[in-house]
């Protein structure tokens, strides 16, 4: 048994003149497939939900985008947790629930790949969670490096799912993680 | 006044037939020359340790490279924290420490740019710190993507540094820190 965590699947990140480009277009579908089969199985899901404290963010609880996506809404009998930084172990009771429920394994997911995804994966590695992480049910944005060029969605997505391998996190498409779990 | 916070600055990371090519050869010397300022004002100093659990690790405290660089040693009156997972803040008492002696201003530079200083980084700012990053006086190894092939360290401390700007710290070269401490 694993925990599926999806992180910030917010429809305030359709507005991509706010957020600039992204990549992986297929995200949201594989996030849904994946919650399809934990709910298939009756396996914990945790819907992370970010209320930015920034009054103009797309994600600001006032702004319409704070709700969750359709296609992942949050369903009677799993858990919702608000938070305003990037790590979803900051400000939340998560890490205290897990581990009082005896949940060491945890699968996550969502948005953006190197902002909140990768803060939340990191403290799950180091808190000592085995954690896997969804690389297709991810996304990242565009970033402006140092020097003004601007660095692809896509290079961002492939450069921190390298940095975050094997030390913080396996990295596995869904099509394996459902295929795994179905043994488990 | 700020505090600096100088992580995993150890020989063992030399060994670059374990760790595999580096970027920014002058990192340690920059680090130096932070140390010095900061010393010079009389301000905070941190050290951080990594010391690992992993028996062949060059930064496991059996190994003698889990000891310090020359050029950035601590001396008497300059706090060292013991960590072994990524962030200095997880299994240890740093984040108590700064808020007893009221310190909320950071600046933080080490090895490597995409693993503990990162995740270090990501933490203070999630934790509410006043976060500088010191860009030059860091550095990465090269990382593996999911198809095999290899990102070069050089890319992947400059992604790192995009992804941290502004959301977790500001970016700054040394010589633009120590020009504003002066000022401070």
């Amino acid at each position: 048994m694993q925990v599926l965590v999806l992180i910030d699947w917010q429809t305030g990140f359709r507005d991509l003149d706010y957020w600039g480009n992204r990549n992986n277009p297929d995200a949201l579908e594989n996030a849904r497939r994946l919650l399809v089969g934990w709910r298939g199985w009756g396996w914990p899901v945790i819907h992370v939900r970010h209320d930015s404290e920034t009054p103009q963010s797309r994600l600001h609880p006032d702004h319409p985008g704070n709700g969750f996506e359709e296609r992942v809404m949050p369903q009677a009998g799993e858990a919702v947790y608000a938070k305003n930084v990037n790590s979803a172990f900051i400000g939340t009771t998560l890490e205290a629930d897990l581990r009082m429920r005896g949940m060491t394994r945890l699968v996550l997911c969502g948005i953006s790949t190197d902002h909140c995804v990768n803060t939340t994966t990191r403290m799950a590695g180091n808190l000592g969670f085995d954690v896997t992480l969804a690389a297709d049910a991810c996304y990242a944005f565009d970033r402006k490096a140092q020097d003004g060029t601007v660095i692809p969605a896509q290079t961002v997505h492939d450069v921190h799912l390298a940095s975050l391998k094997g030390e913080f996190a396996k990295i596995r498409n869904v099509d394996d993680i459902l295929m795994d779990m179905q043994c488990d």
